[in-house]
């Protein structure tokens, strides 16, 4: 196991270009107009017994919608997402609402510290009567979380008591004494932040609970969600019919240790894998260590989107079969990339190796960010690699749990830049941050300054209150070929062993580092079991997977491009485009004009062209139109 | 309006290797088998009232299911192929079993005529309740052809005698004049059931129930199914969600002549078509006859497959927008080919023009062939255009509608090889068939002779009973180059008009006409529109559309092939592939082996290889394995 851990999110400032803009825009329109969706849509009437909301129709849905059993959560990582927006800057209108949602959330608490606002509202007398649909420990979990959050911001311990009393109860209800229920939640979450508790207390009461859902997941005959599902009165519809009769969709169809591949509900498993792997390094627990590393391969080698989108199938919001990642088609829920860096995140505080990180950043800038829309108020749920036009980014969802997934990744993306050990500091990402971290018996203020994603010239500032001996481990990212580095202005060798060049040795106040990391575009080609990408190519610079769209390349559906392989690629600076940078590309294009029959015996006519391609977690900001991140080439 | 219609099925015998060899087939294995199923799955037990079969649990379906408001025109379909078949070589064990079902059917008839098992076995007061989700139009319209067909074979009048008291219930029930009810199906069929009945019985009721279903359908405000909802006590689940609200998916959106775009559901879009172009020539309607022609023009520019599959989307078995057609996911049911056929025979009774033939044929020889195994008791109800080997033909399905569809093509199938008109006949299709019939005041006989579709040297026999001067119409295929015509040796000009090649001469006993069809391999291109196709050739010979199939180009998925521009395709007679002819290339093809990442900035290595193309209509009769039609273009 490695020695380094996270370090708080409170204490990473965000200062570069890029990372400052998502945080002002998160800050000051994401974060509010939330509050107001949360509003407008019911979900914070919800919360307000005895008399919960009356029915709402979604304007969206023709299903007709009312209070659904997960809002508690959405309103619970509300708070997280603001609170860390808090960290950065203080704003007394948002924590005034934060404080009366949390006044909502006391008085609603009951007597023994139950606390589901749904099943309180409506059968106050059937908590805890289905785990598998209902979401009640997933709801506790970001409630616990956004609890967590707000205290660490702010010191206040109101919304802390109030979430230590519901976990005191669901302590209690859950284990295998006597008299306990031996449950654990359909959709796994309150592991995750009941680790994050124990990691905030040191109470390892918590921790145990967290073991315990754990461990207990998928233990069978009897499965519990079995056991349950006799004692409900009315079975009603069932929400497994959905998910084909198999607990895959819930990674509870046998013990974690037991499983080896990447099944069900992506988000759930991502989830599931986080706290595995939190667990693994807090037990030291080899077997649950072995079992991540041999779910983070299947997922690796034959599962993810090359935007590092995870769950291919609508179907079940999850995966299907090894290599089937259709484009236009793909689900790669933004939630599920978030928990993919979580994920990532937790593996590499178990081995510090960069193929964690280079996952954790491929996510980060590609499968997660394009989640969000560039005013902040728009969103995907599904992030497809490929749209006919039809794509478009919505301003609020029936379930709008990305909402507030990509809004708290973004208000806390500082802290995944760095880590801390007892005798050095690696810095996995690049883009411009300054933290202060004990190491090595003093305070070490680190200042990384860069243009990162668009250059890879990045400076570091080492400065250490006293003199001191630790390590600096520096990622050099596994997309980069030729980095270079200079100590003081002395050239120093890049050697990454796992992903990291380690300098060690005593830094003093102004020491600074140099590391180049050129960053050339580049083509990749998937796998032939990808049969969808066969004949294609995507482009990629340093982190950013880029796609072509409609509106830069007008006259058609960019289907009609063909790259040729030996077309050079070009960069060009983008001050038009959010400062971005874009590529470009001599390429093929066919001519749809004489093509008026639906099928002929003669090829479409074509001509040389060339193609504009951007970032594409920036794509559908500029209206709809169509997309492709795997281009077919020519040869 | 053209003066040629259609002959009746049972007049037209099968004589060439390949319908003959399906007939056997159907006759031996496909009808035989097909009642057992009716048996096993308690088809046959739901029309035993008062005493409806206990709930029966399908071993496909995780759902659980019972009798279905559509069993009843399986069964009436069952009897139509059987029926068909029957009229090649009659069977005294199938009488029977059609008899047996017949008793159920008198048995279970009320006093008033009203017929359906599914409503007299559970709810009889409820019937006509929800013509929108429960098919009881629809099942009494697959009941008449049944019975019309049945008679047709045997003379026997007892079923259409029971069918015809329905249909007087119907005409009393549905109507505009006073007390009735202003209704239509949900599921369009009984039309052209009722213009089949119009034309065996001479008697005009018929056809004008048939005209009425029409002409009301689409009527709004009020909206026929939205009456009859508003009258239902329990709303229960409802169906119309399924379809999202609007319904363009049973074609009722709009009055029928305002139609102008292809919509919802395939197989229903299909069936009103041709019962609209029925009616357009039966009643001499221009305005019909303009809106038939506007959708043809709008489902053969923008929504047919390459295979004549038609609906792309399993949501809503059917429709969506114009260019989508994906190949993996496409669903294009055996039903909707099936009824494209029926389609397009009345389309090309309204115009003898060949581009409706050209349809028939594709339909048949590909989409609608493939929809039945080789050995004859296996099916595919989705016939995709790719496959990674997850197809599979099953064996009965909980909606079998498909499996006798399929089975009642072929055993009709010679009644689209001929039509007539007081001063003529023409040959549509070839393959081998003889009929005798009536033109220019005296009897003759038509043999056509050829192993069509894999060769095109067709001989066709003119034996008129005694001389008699009268047009004989060939179909020049619009797929066709450079075609060769001799009438007694003698050589003629090949000059298609609107695709046929008209001989006005007066025909002797003994005359013969030689006509050669060259079948040279073509490729075919999509239009840019049909982005899943870009850069992809697809092969075709004849009417046959190929495919790439794994087992004869075994060593991975098939979609590791290219196929340059410039290869020559070579023609294979193939006796161990049930006399086909496949086709050989030379292609290029990606070594899977050294490829052991997900991703890699380095292309695949590939090599020269060769590619084996078979038909469509025999893929996944040799095991599963992956499957392409659109093969990636090499250039």
């Amino acid at each position: 196991m490695s020695e380094y851990k996270s370090v708080r999110f409170v204490d990473v400032r965000l200062e570069g270009d890029f990372w400052k803009e998502r945080l002002e825009t998160v800050l000051a329109r994401t974060i509010p107009s939330q509050h107001k969706k949360l509003a407008e849509y019911g979900l914070l009437d919800s919360l307000k017994l005895p008399n919960p909301p009356p029915p709402l129709r979604f304007p969206r849905h023709a299903n007709g919608f009312t209070v659904q059993v997960f809002w508690d959560s959405d309103v619970g990582k509300w708070i997280e997402a603001a609170s860390y927006a808090l960290s950065h800057r203080r704003d007394p209108d948002i924590e005034a609402k934060i404080e009366a949602i949390v006044d909502d959330f006391e008085k609603a608490q009951e007597p023994d510290g139950y606390l589901n606002c749904w099943y309180l509202g409506r059968e106050p007398e059937k908590r805890w009567s289905n785990l598998r649909d209902n979401h009640e420990l997933y709801n506790a979990g970001h409630m616990l979380e956004g609890a967590i959050a707000y205290y660490e911001t702010t010191g206040r311990r109101r919304w802390l008591d109030v979430m230590e009393r519901y976990v005191e109860h669901i302590r209690q209800t859950f284990g295998t004494g006597p008299g306990q229920r031996r449950g654990y939640c359909g959709h796994q979450e309150i592991e995750i932040a009941l680790i994050k508790l124990y990691r905030l207390t040191g109470e390892k009461k918590h921790l145990d609970l967290a073991t315990y859902f754990i461990n207990e997941r998928g233990h069978q005959p009897p499965h519990y969600f079995d056991v349950e599902r006799e004692g409900r009165e009315a079975k009603g519809w069932e929400w497994q019919r959905y998910t084909q009769g198999t607990y895959e969709y819930s990674q509870s169809h046998k013990p974690v240790r037991e499983q080896d591949k990447v099944v069900g509900h992506a988000v759930r498993a991502m989830y599931m894998y986080t706290a595995m792997a939190d667990l693994a390094a807090e037990l030291n627990d080899a077997s649950l260590k072995k079992a991540c590393e041999t779910l983070w391969r299947d997922v690796m080698d034959t599962k993810m989107y090359v935007t590092a989108g995870l769950g291919p199938s609508a179907h079940n919001e999850g995966f299907t079969h090894d290599f089937d990642l259709p484009n236009e088609t793909a689900y790669a829920e933004t939630c599920a990339s978030v928990a993919l860096i979580f994920w990532a995140q937790r593996m590499l505080h178990l081995d510090l190796d960069g193929k964690y990180a280079d996952i954790l950043e491929l996510a980060l800038f590609n499968g997660a960010l394009s989640g969000l829309s560039r005013d902040g108020e728009h969103y995907f749920y599904a992030n497809p690699l490929e749209s006919i036009g039809k794509a478009e980014r919505w301003d609020w969802h029936t379930c709008p749990c990305c909402t507030m997934n990509v809004s708290r990744l973004v208000a806390s993306v500082g802290g995944y830049f760095v880590s801390t050990s007892p005798t050095g500091l690696a810095l996995h990402l690049y883009g411009g941050i300054s933290t202060t971290q004990a190491v090595a018996g003093t305070k070490v203020t680190l200042k990384e300054e860069s243009n990162y994603p668009w250059s890879g010239d990045i400076k570091v500032h080492v400065d250490p209150e006293t003199d001191a001996r630790f390590e600096l481990k520096l990622r050099i990212p596994g997309w980069c070929q030729g980095a270079t580095l200079k100590v003081n202005g002395e050239s120093h060798a890049v050697n990454p062993v796992s992903g990291y060049v380690t300098i060690e040795r005593t830094w003093k106040k102004g020491d600074v580092i140099a590391l180049d990391l050129p960053m050339q575009p580049v083509r990749l080609y998937a796998n032939p079991g990808v049969v969808m990408d066969t004949g294609r190519v995507a482009l990629k610079r340093g982190p950013l997977v880029y796609c072509i769209e409609e509106v830069d390349n007008p006259g058609g559906r960019v289907q009609r491009f063909r790259l040729p392989r030996e077309s050079e690629i070009s960069v060009v600076s983008r001050p038009d485009l959010y400062g971005a940078v874009s590529l470009k590309a001599p390429a093929v294009e066919i001519e749809e004009k004489g093509f008026t029959e639906l099928y002929r015996t003669s090829p479409p006519a074509e001509k040389s062209s060339a193609l504009t391609a951007i970032p594409y977690y920036l794509w559908a900001n500029r209206g709809n139109g169509s997309m492709v991140v795997w281009i077919p080439e020519a040869k």
